[in-house]
């Protein structure tokens, strides 16, 4: 059977194995399996979360309310904004989704960061769209804006705090770049990892309500699968001024959201003190990493987020260290990948991350 | 901001409040209110897909597992397929957009009944995709195959049972079809009601794995959402050779089922008590139903499905008769947009159907 063309163009995502599976056909036992490769919360989600679901399992058999009152209203009250200003989708993954479908086409351009999230590249694939990359590891906006002016593509995406190196974007030059994008150019600010970059420091702090206030080309994204913990639960959010949602809104399919991913995410938004210890033991289990990487004079990209990037030098190969901490049981991220000659470790308890500082001193060692 | 083109055919779906809340605004209690129109499983899900999530909450931190090992196992000896003919969406209704975005776009056609699941319709315009309708209320396959040959279509659905109309397509007759379809037309057959219409008589039962044993064009699509009483999880699946689900596989958004979802399925499946329970109750009430038209003279269609499609004749109005129900509480479908005087109603619990009966006659009578 022929099927279109643009599918000659994308590679099948195959996801293998479960990974776990992998280790223990190493001879490790479950228990003793850390996995430090996708960011999600090792706070787990709120107990509050968890009952409010529990409480409700008999209603898996009625369809979700498609309008999400409750979780919208949680939504416009959190980030000041109206409920027609917010779109909710099946992680922030299918809001990205929406946007490309949205506004490029094969005949068009989508400009994004050298490294960063897989996503933009995935989804622009669907559509055929030409994607230009900057040459900067970091953000650098001021490469941006010379290949906006040469490129004239129809999205841009920024990525801050970015995944996977954990720099972010200060709010003061993100402005200052929006403000010579034309109101044609739609600019997703992705902000997965925001709860993160704006408790570590202020300046990076970007806040939805203010951006689509000033600009109507702009949509900011936003998930519940990091700081809130329900990376299980595939339920992100895009902002931005009602023309905007309104053209995505017709791309959504109904019921994209389960029942109890809405109740998850709504109860998730009132207890924000989970957020808040969340962002604590990040933290403060942060600088254990780079106290660690300085001991043993590993370079790291500085991070807004709740993952580190460690840069491996000349002398050690990334996807060597990432096999050998494989074979320990220990699961994190090679970045060979994306071009990067490093490994991402999500920030853990503080027990997953001692054992992580004791395997990697080993294997570095050996 | 200027937007694709595509998106000027698309209406958008607005969902309003939950209707919940509107029958409330009649001063109704909602322990009073009873919800006969989205097909769901009056006797909600099964006690023990209810354990099985209540036990894993916290795990709605993790990422869903990509490989969906679990439940692929699942339907793979269910059905008696193989792993990788079998691809998993967030509701059959995935699977459709899916089939759709790899098969049809702006220069094709697609095939479809006169009267059928309104999402087929949906996706197509996502695409652009011409649209051809056959006359007959119920499918009439000769017309289907005269349409065929007119207009090379790239699609053609057959929903049997067929929703909303409730009447089914014969084994026999579907099997003569397909043979005369070239290979490079998708035909897809959505069995979202399939377990309702084989319960009630076998020469309608369609089975994936003869199916797609015979025929390389054919897309099987099943849901959790009906027989498995699981409407509020999203989760339900194509099987088709290793070719088409290879296709489909490029389309798919890594993690499109929750966590929650996957385990509930999988648990779903292998309690089968409980869907032949559901088959039960479903026929039982099903005969009240007609038993209840005929007493009022009431022409319906002969439903393998789990609702029932009450024809109204010339002396009634649909849409009057759903508003009076909706004001005394009673929720069903007005089916005047599908260009039917008609109304769907779910068929419920003993209860839930006593009480339709009760209000319809005194509707009826006024």
């Amino acid at each position: 059977m022929n099927f279109n063309k643009a599918l000659e163009n994308i590679k099948v995502y195959e996801a293998g194995k479960p990974i776990e599976l992998v280790v223990r056909e190493f001879g490790i036992n479950d228990k003793d399996i850390v996995k430090l490769a996708s960011n999600e919360n090792p706070k787990g989600c709120s107990p509050l979360v968890q009952r409010a679901v529990s409480d409700i399992v008999a209603k898996m058999a009625l369809y979700p309310d498609d309008s999400m009152m409750k979780l919208k209203e949680g939504l416009s009250s959190h980030f000041n904004i109206a409920q027609n200003e917010v779109i909710i989708g099946a992680g922030s993954d299918q809001i990205i989704e929406f946007a490309i479908h949205a506004k490029a086409s094969s005949t068009q351009t989508i400009l994004m960061n050298s490294v960063t999230f897989a996503m933009y590249e995935v989804y622009a694939a669907h559509v055929g769209a030409n994607i230009v990359r900057t040459k900067s590891r970091e953000h650098n906006l001021e490469e941006f804006y010379a290949l906006y002016l040469e490129h004239k593509p129809s999205i841009i995406f920024i990525c801050t705090p970015n995944n996977p190196t954990g720099d972010a974007t200060k709010r003061e030059e993100l402005l200052l770049f929006l403000d010579k994008i034309d109101s044609d150019t739609l600019v997703v600010v992705d902000g997965a990892y925001m709860e993160y970059g704006m408790y570590k420091d202020e300046a990076y702090a970007i806040t939805p309500s203010a951006l689509i206030k000033k600009y109507d080309n702009v949509l900011y994204l936003g998930t519940f699968s990091k700081a809130y913990g329900l990376g299980g639960m595939r339920t992100g959010y895009g902002i931005a001024q009602e023309g905007i949602i309104n053209a995505l809104y017709k791309l959504r399919p109904p019921f994209n959201i389960t029942t109890l991913s809405l109740e998850a995410a709504s109860v998730a938004l009132e207890d924000q003190a989970f957020v808040k210890d969340s962002m604590e033991l990040n933290a403060s289990e942060m600088k254990r990493y780079e106290s660690f990487a300085d001991e043993n004079s590993m370079e790291y990209i500085e991070s807004y987020t709740n993952f580190i990037t460690l840069l491996l030098g000349t002398a050690k190969n990334s996807t060597d260290i990432a096999s050998a901490l494989l074979r320990r049981g220990m699961i994190v991220r090679d970045l060979s990948g994306y071009g990067l000659n490093a490994i991402r470790v999500t920030v853990g308890t503080q027990k997953q991350n001692s054992r992580f500082f004791e395997l990697c001193t080993e294997i570095l060692k050996g």
